[in-house]
């Protein structure tokens, strides 16, 4: 039973009854909520609310500056102005993701209250889902509060014990971080050593952490909170009382130390519970796509999915570098002569080297091919604080952007264009209509954008609500350009793909490259389609064949935390319309029959089913390609061997399938055997069973195909 | 004779031998300067020098946190590395202004110091010229020295005693101040006072000042302290030492703190210091024009000087609005319906009464019409700290940009745009290329642009590096779409039109708004010469012939301090190449006699030659008009009556002209007499005089035009 929200509560239940959200209002005017799921309590009353800065002439218009106390307060003193409950049931079709349709459902409370001391209004409108609940703040247009600014917003949640947590610290500045699963009491101890280093990083508290947070409880409920729809505002983390186990609201503050400023009729994004008994159910969630608004782009039929190879793991890797010369210390973009410099002769971005790419891309049906060091630039780009780093559209000398672009159209292949910000805001805002051109005239329908480093303007952070409408700015332009967007270092997404279908991936998390930075754990991949994949696709860049670093740099001792079936797996377990064959070319043609399951996935899909899931231990997943009747099937593991153990009865009944399995080797690892893998191939039908094991920091992948 | 420099000093002296400037390093390395005019030392030793911020990983480059102590010191440790002397003398014609050709004429000296500890290189350019002195720092290209951080700038000026200062308090975000006259030592208790209301403001010292600042020694010696060619780095505010009569530089800091991101190669800004024993030298000289780069804009012809009216003195009184309606608190551009709003019928920016300004203008001859408040968003755009405050494209339902584009082209009057940017920057920036789209669609060929309020980026200054980097932004994206632009609350200019002529005006000081909004100091106007217009001509929008403003809102009581014949002097004495009829159009209805001068006078001179001045109390220049025999004096007491004694011997020998005589009358008074004004025709020679009293707040108007 819940806790008693006193005399006045409100009840919500979910369309299939297994939630039950109560609201109330406790004696200082302050509004409650609490969850339950099968009639255990999920989140235990927990406080809402916002509280306002005042003070600053300029922060609150006339009628607001005429209040007296409390006029900083949204969090108490009101009182319950009406309740409006509705139903809705819809099913609509994404442009492209894991279902080729998306049923949202879910029954609505839309709470009124009214603070009669400053006759300011607030609405709280929940929904909740079979899946979970989603909330958020709504301030309609009133006299009292037109423009305001955030102090903090209030939202607590208070869960019913120590839970075990997967979790990252929380940080302004990136979400680059391998994630430690632990009890909650023991985050304290735990995050000075969960910060490992970032080009750019702020963390706040020590029991700060990032959404979406997974949370498993001691009786197996799993708990995701996350956010969906984050417009205008900063980002969400979450920092924990972890005497009491509970969570609240921290948002990320732009330069001048406020959470937002804000201007009725408005809303907050939705904060999103999602919980099950079945950890399957979280992956599969669309909450967070259901809780954004329908797509805005009318037409979309320039948004395809992509699959590419790129000039890129060579410079992660050290192999080769962005950058054209060593010759310059500080570059003046626009006065800066590199004809004139000596070429240090390890640059990646070469004419030659790019229709190698370009071949290769062709040879094996890629549809792209990325190229990042193409810009002048590189050679003073990081850690200068520098504004004026780039200009999105002028080739190094030895990049024959023309040519690149005739030799890539005859041979059916795109060019993905690359634009590193370096974090400098203002100065990518000014480029950015040219930029776009540049990709039109040139017909990349495509663009990684990256935001390395400290943001400019200085002081900023990457997920305030400053930058945040900076990200929202490029991808709306972007539209307007048809150009798709994969933004590297932004924001994490929150589902506004929904919305803006163009926005077809994102970086957002410690992504492969981190495999040639020293590694990441062997259980990483099978945290995050709990965590980070809540909120949308990632540009996981996976594929990766050669995982000791060494070979392509001989300085860098690195070594890739993966099986190369694990590596094929991603593919599957890491949904995405966008997906890298992220490896240097030369090393598939040294598994070729590895590769063709890299050829072969889909990245578009009818429909996804979770066979198995733990976070972090592992998850299998089987994925109809859209307007096909193939199949693939993708399991990741953890830190141990896992023998999964799954049934085939999504098939079509009375169908004959050719399953080509892509599994470890007995005596493969992460570690000292990472290349061993087995390729099988098997007849199949809905009534057939698999156990298949998967070594630590393995996995497998399956394609299925009918048999004529 | 100077004060001795030490053993290794350095010698430069002025083409005409008139200062000599001093140069040394003392026993800690630090750099000094001196400087004498006539025998007479004018700067006594002064330190040079910068200090750099450190500490922080993105302010420096890997080099520069390789140094130990004193990584943060650019001003001692150096000695000579070498000192190279050298001359110039160039006539140049600049696009418009005071005088057809300018001649820039100067003997140099480029010391160079090695800064041994660090490894550092930093040169020190000095230009004499016959009226004063400029210099700055340069930094060279270096391996220790590429990017770097300016915590402040350490220029001093040493003066020789308490000197008479023409001061406004300084302020990083208002230049709108009455100027206060006294010594040097009585800032301190009188900055307070000094301290005007105003929408933005930001002090920061009790013996803060802004320049260009007017000085005069006890002597009689004018010193005028300014810069020059303001580009990349905040403006300099100087603060002083009222113990030893001392200022330091003072620059504006940006957000963070610091006062500049600063990439060698690259140089500060001119620091200049104007010296005569004459005050008519202080406004003749040129120094700081030269100071600048030749015109970077190959092509100006489309860059003409404009005479103007406009539908804002309306507004500025209160007689009518720049909203639209009463109904919206809170507007959203893109959203709000405007054609669902009661209009409150008090908008100025109506069709029909632009129609009305149009005609006027056509009758008269003026070359343009000013439009404020004729585009959505007036009604919530300032003190809400709104980001998308403006879109600048769309006007309100009652302003047909169309039809008054058609209308206006059909009577020969061009439109003057205008942008008001709430100081949104980010928001400006973004919209700019269509807002300048549109203006060369409906061929308006010059802005009006405002930076009203604090500024968004939340923190930041107006006149900090950051927002002056947007400033000269908007100003060279202007020019690439051939539109002139006149910035008003922007930084203080400092002769950047000699190499972006297309900046034609700008406010940066109190101007003649403040007339309607209490009212300024009688003198002010004859202040300005030696101050603010130092850097560059000012849209001080003159011309007023109604000072009740009760006439035009009964509710302002406010007063205009000045007589009409000083309004029409203003169009000679505050040089422009754009002039704004200011008044309401039915105002000039009532005296055409009077207002047949605006008529006449010109924008653009041949010469100039001020015939009397002393700061403060009265200023008489004569100008020949630029490819015409037409000349015009103009003459602007102070707060005592006046009695102008002039020769006119600058008119051609053996020529006769009509000179019509604007003046006024006997018993004329700013305060309650303002409107009485006489005007006489005389014929006049070269060889004629003219004593002409100018009463309180009053002034006098000469056209002269040869007798054929």
């Amino acid at each position: 039973m819940l806790v008693s929200l006193g005399m006045h509560g409100q009840t919500l239940k979910s369309p299939n009854g297994n939630f039950v959200l109560e609201f109330s209002i406790n004696e200082k005017g302050s509004p409650l909520y609490a969850l339950s799921y099968k009639g255990k309590p999920v989140i235990q009353p927990s406080r809402l609310g916002l509280e306002l800065a005042g003070g600053s002439k300029t922060e609150f218009n006339a009628e607001i500056r005429k209040q007296a106390d409390p006029k900083t307060s949204l969090y108490d003193g009101f009182s319950l102005a009406s309740v409006k409950h509705s139903a809705f049931d819809e099913t609509w079709e994404p442009v492209w993701g894991e279902t080729k349709t998306i049923r949202n459902h879910y029954n609505e409370m839309e709470v009124s209250l009214r603070q009669n001391s400053t006759e300011r209004s607030l609405t709280l409108r929940f929904r909740l889902f079979d899946d979970g609940l989603g909330f958020r703040y709504e301030f309609p247009a009133q006299k009292n509060l037109s423009y305001f600014v955030l102090r903090e917003e209030l939202t607590e949640f208070a869960l019913t014990g120590d839970h075990t947590a997967y979790w990252i610290p929380g940080d302004y500045d990136t979400q680059e971080y391998d994630y430690t699963i632990s009890r909650l009491s023991e985050i304290r101890k735990l995050t000075e050593a969960a910060k490992t280093d970032n080009l750019s990083q702020t963390s706040f508290s020590p029991t700060g952490v990032q959404t979406a947070l997974q949370l498993k409880t001691q009786d197996g409920l799993y708990i995701n909170i996350h956010e969906a729809a984050l417009l205008n505002y900063g980002c969400m983390h979450l920092e924990l009382d972890d005497k009491n186990f509970v969570f609240r609201s921290w948002i990320t503050p732009d330069a001048n130390g406020t959470r937002g400023h804000l201007q009725a009729p408005s809303a907050t994004p939705w904060r999103t519970v999602i919980v099950s008994d079945d950890a399957r159910d979280i992956p599969a969630s669309h909450i967070t796509l259901n809780l954004n608004e329908p797509s805005k782009i009318k037409d979309p039929s320039w948004i395809k999915p992509m699959k590419y190879v790129g000039v890129w793991w060579e410079m992660i890797t050290g192999k080769s570098e962005w950058s054209y010369t060593y010759d310059l210390p500080a570059v003046q973009i626009g006065k800066t002569d590199y004809t004139r410099v000596k070429p240090h002769g390890r640059h990646g971005a070469t004419t030659e080297n790019v229709k190698r790419y370009i071949d290769f891309a062709a040879r094996h049906g890629f549809d792209g091919v990325l190229v990042e060091g193409w810009n002048i630039g590189w050679e003073d780009w990081f850690g200068n604080s520098k504004d004026f780093v780039f200009d999105f559209v002028t080739p190094y000398p030895d990049f024959d952007l023309e040519g690149i672009y005739r030799y890539a159209k005859s041979k059916g292949v795109k060019m993905i264009m690359h634009h590193e910000t370096s974090s400098s805001i203002r100065n990518y805002e000014r480029h950015l209509d040219k930029a776009y051109q540049l990709m039109n005239k040139y017909e990349y329908p495509a663009v990684k954008s990256g935001y390395v480093g400290d943001i400019i303007p200085r002081g900023e952070n990457h997920y305030s609500q400053w930058i945040n409408n900076h990200y929202q700015y490029a991808l709306e332009k972007a539209a307007e350009y048809k150009i798709m967007v994969n933004a590297h270092e932004a924001v994490r997404p929150t589902g506004l793909s929904r919305t803006y279908p163009n926005l077809i991936g994102n970086e957002s998390a410690r992504g492969t490259e981190y495999q040639a930075f020293g590694g990441s754990k062997p259980n990483h991949v099978s945290v995050l389609p709990f965590t980070r994949l809540i909120g949308g696709p990632m540009d996981y860049t996976p594929g990766i064949f050669e995982m000791d670093i060494s070979k392509m740099n001989p300085n860098n001792k690195s070594h890739v935390n993966a099986t190369l079936a694990n590596q094929l797996a991603l593919y599957v377990t890491l949904s995405s319309p966008l997906q890298m064959a992220a490896d240097l070319i030369e090393n598939y043609g040294r598994f070729p029959d590895a590769f063709q399951f890299i050829k072969d996935v889909a990245l578009d899909w009818e429909k996804s089913i979770y066979l198995e899931a733990e976070p972090g231990e592992y998850i299998t997943v089987a994925r109809k390609a859209k307007n096909s009747d193939q199949w693939f099937v993708g399991n990741t593991g953890g830190n141990t061997p896992f023998t999964s153990d799954i049934s085939f009865d999504f098939l079509d009944a009375g169908k004959r399938y050719e399953a080509i399995i892509y599994s470890d080797a007995k005596d493969a690892h992460y570690k000292d055997n990472p290349q061993a893998y087995e390729i099988r191939k098997e007849i199949v039908t809905s009534g057939s069973r698999l156990k298949q094991v998967s070594v630590p920091g393995g996995g497998y992948a399956i394609s299925l195909k009918p048999v004529k």
